[in-house]
């Protein structure tokens, strides 16, 4: 699939931080932001800005707050034309600082939001593209969402200067008749806009559903290094370059950083395709019963697990 | 999706079967059968019916053979609907003998065959629809096939009785846009048969593209339990029972047979995505390639292995 429109996005560092309260080496993220660097991908997030009034310290690594600083000692000395973002809760902000675009390693903020909140949303994403920053809105778990909330809140966003809005499927409970249709429903209201892909592997339809969205349109595809991410984890960075057809993209790199990191990483911490996340897909359900259930002693009990999860999705 | 016609194969002993020769015990062969039986799977397969002449006994297990006697001994008391079958290759026959249907517990025979080999899939598939069997043909590695020979083949098949003809990607290389052309040559040439969808998972799109299949007609569905399959595996049995919605379909003893027997026998041989059959599926080539990497020590070198794979399939 070639298009020039699509621009790739590598959230191997943000998403992959919501497992390991975003403590990540610094060799760690240096060697993906080298590989993505040397893939040509065109985006890769690094992590939140949080409050640390709202999320202390002590309890999170560097990713969580993702300092202007902090991202400009780890980009030091590598050639690279990588737009470099971070993302933030729409639900969750507190007196982080911004400075202007400018002054900023930062190219491009991701507004998380669920449609309840999407008049906080576009307030961020304005005050975002005023400091001269892109900006995307990421509207989350929208396999909970009715069409008229939904569409309302897409009306909204059409008037705001955000350049994409995802459609984000949080609880990996999308087929893919489904991405069509939410692909389609966001064309009809965001006519001037990009739309954007962000898929969770729990039923195993992370890039198949990537490539669903593409096929109808959408053009901003986040992916991420061996799918690490929440629970399930995303779209696989490495099969997403596998089928754009784009010669600026360069696999090689990407491979080299998945044999040297991400396979030692996966002994260390847990993601991919796993039956409790299946479960909690299929009903559409918040993963973190199953992230519960994966830290007990239980983890594999499975048949126990989804009579547990039919009681609480019924 | 609920459609009275389809029809769901588990596949998982005679696919898994070609990751350990066929060497099940029988407890594990029962435990399957017990739990497809419960869930209501229509169609459970055991293995092949390859002659000992061209494949010696002291090189395989019983499910290389599926004598009528074996299987017998193992479905011995278990409360079934399960029809049974097994598989024959085209290309590989030597004076196997079968009984006719009423004095063989098999119900179905599956003759996988190269289109090149068609015409003796279709002599295959007479001499069993003429001793009482059900037959399906599958035909393999269509994504190497041009569509003119395949053309032919189908062709052929149409005046064949064979009930089913079976889509197969045998390399996980194919995209679902592809797979939606191939269930529709499929139904433009068998316009009386049922089309049978068949994938493999080297890039994750084995449920995904089976869900594509079903969209467009498909009926024949070949899943295994937890994927297992040779090289990157097939379509989970549970993904494909989670998202059929006909509720003579039971999930539980599924979630069951694989918390017993498929996480303990994983960590004994390997299946599922891994990268070297992500790189054999999207160069359309055989998995024997990842298949030999994995057994070695360079298991784990995939830019290397690409750079070689890359060789190989230019």
């Amino acid at each position: 699939m070639y298009r020039e429109e699509i621009k790739v996005l590598d959230c191997t560092i943000r998403d992959g931080g919501l497992i390991n309260d975003h403590r990540f080496s610094d060799e760690f993220v240096r060697a993906v932001y080298q590989a993505v660097s040397t893939a040509n991908v065109d985006y890769m997030e690094f992590g939140y800005r949080s409050s640390r009034d709202l999320c202390p310290p002590e309890n999170f690594g560097p990713w969580k707050y993702c300092d202007d600083d902090k991202i400009s000692e780890i980009i030091d000395g590598i050639e690279s034309n990588v737009k470099i973002c971070i993302m933030l809760d729409a639900h969750r902000v507190k007196e982080q600082e911004f400075r202007p675009v400018d002054e900023s390693p930062i190219d491009m903020i991701r507004v998380a939001s669920y449609v309840k909140d999407v008049d906080k949303a576009i307030d961020l994403a304005n005050r975002m593209h005023d400091l001269g920053y892109e900006t995307t809105v990421n509207l989350m778990a929208v396999s909970k969402e009715n069409d008229a909330d939904l569409t309302e809140a897409l009306k909204q966003l059409d008037k705001c200067p955000t350049r994409s809005v995802y459609v984000v499927d949080s609880f990996g409970a999308l087929y893919c008749e489904q991405i069509e249709h939410y692909v389609k429903l966001y064309q009809q209201y965001l006519p001037g806009k990009e739309i954007g892909i962000h898929c969770h592997n729990n039923q195993q339809l992370a890039f198949g559903n990537t490539v669903e969205a593409i096929i109808h349109g959408a053009n901003f595809l986040d992916g991420s290094l061996y799918g690490i991410g929440r629970g399930a984890g995303n779209c696989c960075l490495e099969l997403l370059l596998g089928f754009l057809k784009n010669p600026k993209f360069n696999l090689t790199p990407i491979l080299r950083v998945i044999q040297d990191h991400m396979i030692p990483l996966r002994d260390e911490i847990e993601w991919g395709y796993l039956v409790p996340y299946l479960i909690t897909g299929m009903l559409n359900e918040h993963p973190r019963f199953a992230i519960e259930r994966r830290a007990g002693e239980d983890r594999d009990k499975y048949a126990e697990f989804y009579a547990e999860m039919v009681e609480v999705s019924g």
